[in-house]
């Protein structure tokens, strides 16, 4: 029910969801009435692979998470995290509001063993393909150890998505031993010890885009930064080309096939409106989705889900943990 | 005698700003034989407005500051900013060292009253300008005094720059007042009750962008982070707008004619690597060229001393710390 565009857009991300993975079941979480009617305007809908599950609340998207996890039992949120928790769907995705999810998720499905906080992480693009950047604002503060287990946690997801030994780096204002803060280091100390990950040191803001980790590790306050940031200079720079390209007829003419390759860049660049953010660290796979992320947006949340449903992310993560955390 | 391509870009920068000034006197402190040589190869130079200092040592771009500090008296940094205090120079430029410049500076000419670290502060685009965002990387971490002493200088500096009311922000993960850590909140709390100061509130990093502030206050891990990442991120997109239109015959010509923009765009977008970054704080005014900064790089740092003398930035902002701190 949650989301900027409201129930309209999921329901047709889901939809073209079905149709795109045939072996996909979905279940909407919400007000029936309005879900039914929202189904029947869409033609060739398969029903046996689209259930309703009724829930009479909503969460709304300023909505304080303390709020969230004490009053309103029967938010769709809410039920959709039990459904999770029963073992009745494999993964949960919602385009609502992050810290009542976070705080839910935790609340529903509790943390993995050894994980004292879940992280929310997104493939940011790179000079050379993707990085895993966690955690993105779930975690203001960050002791150590939360940024050691982030980084396992990071290291287990890049598997899952195919990148063999992923390079696992801290985010940090300098690549020397000396250079950060008392968490970064005491992190650093951790992550060297650490047998079975392939930990390659500190990395750079720019570092990151030019592709020198899989997995780069910070705390949700610079990830966020980070993150927003990112999205924020990459639409400005979209703007100043286009306003460029809209002074001459000439430059009018180089801006018409300009255009739309930068329109492709910008939705590359602004990751977790497009991709979705996983939660990790959790019993139970949840992926957030931006909240004025669209259909195709929603979509490729979705799709992220799918591939964490294949990979046993929470049980891989699971194994990897015991075997790393003291 | 710093920065990543030594001398001889900085000698040829100082003379381009000879004749770009007519009112500016240089000096240069360094080996003497070398920088004779590298001015005698250029023609038409006033050497009445063009100085040399002799300094026997030179401190190496990965020198620790302590080393810095303790050793090698007579480097070419200390005696710069030696000849600033003692009012030979009214402005220091550097390409050298960051963390030296920094350490030397304060150990040199020490702080304004009422300010317990200098920040380092550069202009970064915007949707609708420039906004001063500090601090870059001085301060790693920083108290909510910190926080609140920058915001103050920061706000200074851009009056001197030609804003009028300059509107100053704290850089958060959200705008809410329950949103980021204990520091910032704190940090809101006592920008919010001092007078004279047009504080705004929170801004995120798309806000930033979007131009939502002249002045954005962060520690000095965010902004680092927050400036490489934008860097690198303005790097990667004009490579891959560059390698789009490679693609073909008609994307070349396309290409032709947008790249030029492009790379003016990525100069642009690369601000201290471009414009310089100074250090605010301190009983007399320092600015730090990129090291990479190149030739239009460092004329553009010496152009920000020559503003910033004009302004007699340090005074005024002796004046406004003396209205503003308890």
């Amino acid at each position: 029910m949650g989301g900027d565009f409201g129930p309209r857009s999921i329901v047709q991300a889901c939809i073209a969801s079905l149709i795109a993975t045939p072996s996909l079941h979905l279940t909407l979480v919400g007000q029936p009435s309005l879900l039914d009617e929202l189904i029947a305007s869409h033609s060739a809908v398969d029903r046996a692979r689209l259930t309703i599950t009724p829930a009479s609340e909503t969460i709304g998207m300023d909505e304080k998470p303390a709020a969230a996890l004490r009053g309103k039992p029967d938010s769709s949120m809410r039920v959709a995290l039990e459904l999770l928790r029963d073992g009745k769907v494999q993964a949960c995705v919602s385009a609502g509001n992050t810290g009542a999810l976070m705080a839910l998720s935790r609340h529903v499905l509790k943390t993995l063993p050894g994980i004292d906080r879940p992280a929310m992480v997104a493939a940011i693009p790179t000079q050379k393909g993707y990085c895993q950047l966690l955690d993105l604002g779930a975690n203001v503060d960050c002791s150590a150890e939360n940024l050691f287990q982030f980084a396992v946690m990071g290291s287990v997801a890049a598997e899952a998505l195919g990148v063999a030994r992923p390079r696992v780096a801290l985010l940090n204002i300098g690549t020397e031993d000396i250079k950060g803060n008392q968490q970064v280091k005491l992190a650093a100390t951790l992550l060297q010890g650490a047998r079975g990950l392939n930990y390659i040191g500190f990395v750079e803001g720019d570092g990151l885009y030019r592709g020198e980790a899989d997995v780069v590790v910070c705390d949700g306050f610079v990830g966020n930064i980070l993150l927003k940031s990112s999205e924020g200079l990459a639409t400005m720079i979209a703007m100043r080309i286009e306003a460029l390209f809209k002074r001459s007829l000439a430059s009018r003419l180089v801006g018409a096939l300009a255009l739309p390759l930068m329109r492709r860049l910008q939705a590359d660049l602004a990751p977790a409106r497009h991709n979705g953010a996983s939660f990790l660290g959790l019993q139970g796979i949840v992926v957030k989705s931006h909240g004025s992320a669209g259909v195709e947006g929603f979509q490729s949340a979705i799709a992220r889900a799918v591939i964490e449903i294949q990979e046993n992310l929470p049980q891989r993560l699971h194994g990897r943990l015991e075997d790393l955390l003291p």
